[in-house]
């Protein structure tokens, strides 16, 4: 057996093992007694071991080496041995002692954290943060000197491949100058509108279940390979052949469980569209995190907060809920889920301000890994950017630089791709529309074909065979960049 | 770090990896939708080929041996070191080409059966189960050899330390020479009782399940540890602190759920009480398989089918589904629960003639492995024991020696389990009301608490510090013997 033959061997076990941790996780979100946790959190880092101990085994960097020098691999073969190879230097770039000491203090942090947010303490929560920083940092070094880039993008290319801090700084200069006037003419607009209508309730569960899975089916989620469940915080899990989305439901606030399910079913759809021959190796993976997140807010912003989207919804959503009224009228509806502020939390934010938030934390995790900020200035400096960017300034930390759990569980560098995504997504939906006329003719009926159509031929059957540059260049006849954003941001807020 | 200890942490990791199996074993069971069929067979093979590298790797034999001649252990570690050596001689009996061959054969002969018995078509299954047959008698002369016992005896083992035909011949004969005569008796007296008055119904699913979880609770099933789904075929799986029980309902009979759910439970109770100290190690898992089926058919059949249970349920189950009348009177339940018939299916059968159907099986399955049958002989066989056994004929195949999974899916001694843990509760039920003079009138008002002290005293706490004889010895005052199996028999359905 060539090399390369026996290296896909070893990566289809490496996805089985994936994505039986994929379903430990998921049962933890959703259906784990809770006296089951200890034992759970125990079988996870078994699990763990065994597929850290199988990639970075030396037998694979033999294996690599030699099945580059072979040659003589297709396009798919040739990006999954890329693909390898990147899996390979990010398991194995962190000796096991630095491993197990970023676990432990990860554990320690988080759990010191879920404490200190609620009641405030920032010093509570700080020498352990100063713990995890410490310790990214090195982890960001031994990356960078595996790769021979700069440690924050060393840090970057787990979740995008190729991505660098220089693109990003572009991209979120650009859009951190553009957004304080345009925010303040979308607030200035807003505020001469009429008011909206309340939409009344409660709205129980089981009709909020009845619309999202309505919606999901009608978005093309395949049920026969995955399924809705309820959990704390939404999420989407893809298991190869087995996709399974959750969300949450607030019986004041029947938009909140729809737009979710529609978030969640972006990503499910372009699970549920990974190339099939490739679902066990990297390649078939998705192409990175922000291009995941693309797909997600392609169907939750870009469609379902469109006018179109609420012509179709609206009527469905009061046959099952037997509601009517004004607050129930398409306009009304879109409106509702469009209002823009000056928020403090970045979950609850809209569209317009979301980036903000996140350009804020990119900025602030970006100097505290290269060493320009340290955790004791954090807070300050996380209320001075809100300032510039937002406007608003949290009344304490609780709701600044405690509100996200990210760095405290050790998560750096993965901040930008939620605004990479939403960059991402108005220029593929933005191309989409172009080529296909009927997309938006189809929403309004409910039919999404012509979109998803779009997607899988574009975005989802590509699976990881190119860079994320590339797929958006190819897919748009552009690199990436935020003036396709701006200006849907503009079209929806300011125009018609 | 000595030897053991080794063997304590390599038995550790297994003990995680085994629960996660568990978890992907009770989802495919419950949750997993059916397109995700195809991936959860190749994730499930993969984590148990890590399994069983883990236990056969030759450092374990070499810490095995070590450990052994170390000595200094006290009792839980040297049944702990014993118990590790027994899942090490059963996984590393039969080489890897053996157990891979075997798997296939199981895997198509079980998928002809699904077919062929709905089909009754015996020819069409033949040669698989014929080359099951020839793998499994492979496999009990490889494991013959390493245990130096016959080989119907070491494929038993794995399921019955100890365990030998000889002691289950002398038991089963017995019970089968008193059978007759008795069945005979008790149908008689049965013809000449009133008849039962019918329940009504339907009853919703819903109602079910909220009389199958008020049952749990007043058994002493702990929520926190543990939950209730439904599936096809119920069953009971225990992660260590995560029990899972299922059930399924059936609208025209709510006994069939509530004593599903007592069977379940009561397996469910024995694993939520085994020792915590050792719950990842082989010392902490049940004793043998007759011992943990001995702990269901307690909690259902000399527990959940006593008059004092249904003088406690019946109350409950009226006022859920809001129902009334003669049927819905203790007397009535209790009756309708205890009829007794000569039926052809095992798993519909009363606990008069169930052991009936077991020694069938147990005598064919053992000629079988021992060679004095061949499959082609199989169906005349079978009905010549039934008409011998329970004294009716199967009018075809699909009703007699097609009706089972196991031998079709390689399950082979296996079957006496049943008997011997049926004969195992009547003992110990018998030797706890003996010394605990309050645990009927506890049944009676809903208070099983003097039952489960009892059982987690002499039986779930001591996981698999003893044989299952001596465990049976300790906790009755006598070795395993029918006695008191045939005295309860004949006190519930002779006398009274």
């Amino acid at each position: 057996m060539r090399a390369y033959e026996r290296l896909e061997k070893r990566f289809e076990r490496l996805g089985n093992l994936y994505g039986a941790l994929s379903l430990l996780h998921w049962d933890t979100q959703t259906m784990m007694p809770r006296g089951g946790a200890g034992a759970r959190g125990e079988q996870l880092a078994a699990l763990s071991v065994v597929c850290h101990e199988l990639l970075t085994d030396p037998e694979v960097e033999k294996l690599l080496d030699e099945a580059e020098r072979e040659g003589g691999l297709n396009e798919w073969q040739a990006a999954n041995l890329r693909e390898m190879r990147r899996s390979w230097v990010h398991a194995g770039a962190l000796d096991a002692e630095l491993i197990s000491e970023f676990s432990r203090a990860r554990s320690a942090c988080e759990m010191v954290w879920r404490e200190a947010r609620p009641a405030n303490d920032f010093a509570a929560v700080r020498p352990g943060l100063e713990r995890v920083l410490e310790l990214v940092r090195e982890a960001g070094r031994a990356k960078a000197e595996k790769l021979g880039i700069p440690p924050y993008d060393a840090l970057l290319d787990e979740y995008e491949p190729g991505g660098s801090s220089e693109k990003i700084d572009r991209l979120f200069d650009d859009f951190a100058a553009f957004l304080p006037d345009f925010l303040e003419e979308v607030l200035a607009r807003q505020e001469r509108e009429p008011e909206i209508p309340p939409l009344g309730g409660p709205f129980d569960e089981s009709s909020q279940r009845q619309i999202a899975l309505k919606m999901m089916e009608t978005l093309g989620f395949d049920f026969d390979h995955g399924r809705l469940d309820t959990s704390l915080h939404a999420f989407c899990m893809g298991m190869p052949q087995d996709v399974r989305v959750t969300t949450r439901y607030d019986e004041n606030d029947p938009m909140k469980s729809l737009l979710t399910v529609l978030h969640e079913t972006g990503h499910a759809l372009y699970e549920q569209g990974l190339p099939r021959r490739w679902r066990l190796q990297p390649v078939g993976q998705s192409c990175s995190t922000s291009l995941h997140e693309s797909q997600s807010l392609l169907v939750e912003k870009q469609a379902g907060h469109s006018p179109e989207f609420f012509r179709f919804a609206a009527p469905v959503m009061r046959e099952i809920f037997g509601s009517s009224g004004a607050a129930w009228e398409p306009e009304n509806l879109y409106r509702r889920c469009t209002r823009v502020e000056r928020s403090l939390i970045r979950i609850d934010a809209d569209e317009v301000t979301y980036p903000a938030h996140v350009i804020l934390r990119y900025r602030l995790e970006k100097a505290m890994v290269e060493g320009g900020l340290e955790v004791k200035d954090l807070p300050g400096a996380w209320n001075e950017g809100m300032r510039e960017l937002i406007g608003v300034v949290p009344p304490d930390d609780r709701d600044g630089c405690l509100q996200d759990i990210h760095w405290y569980e050790g998560l750096f560098a993965y901040f930008p791709t939620y605004t990479l995504g939403a960059m991402s997504a108005a220029q593929l939906f933005d191309a989409a529309r172009r080529e296909e006329p009927e997309i938006m003719s189809g929403i309004e009926r409910g039919d999404f074909a012509p979109l998803l159509d779009w997607l899988r031929k574009n975005v989802h059957e590509k699976g990881a065979l190119r860079s994320p540059d590339e797929l958006i260049s190819e897919a748009t006849g552009r690199p990436l960049d935020s003036e396709v954003f701006k200006r849907h941001l503009k079209a929806r807020y300011l125009s018609g």
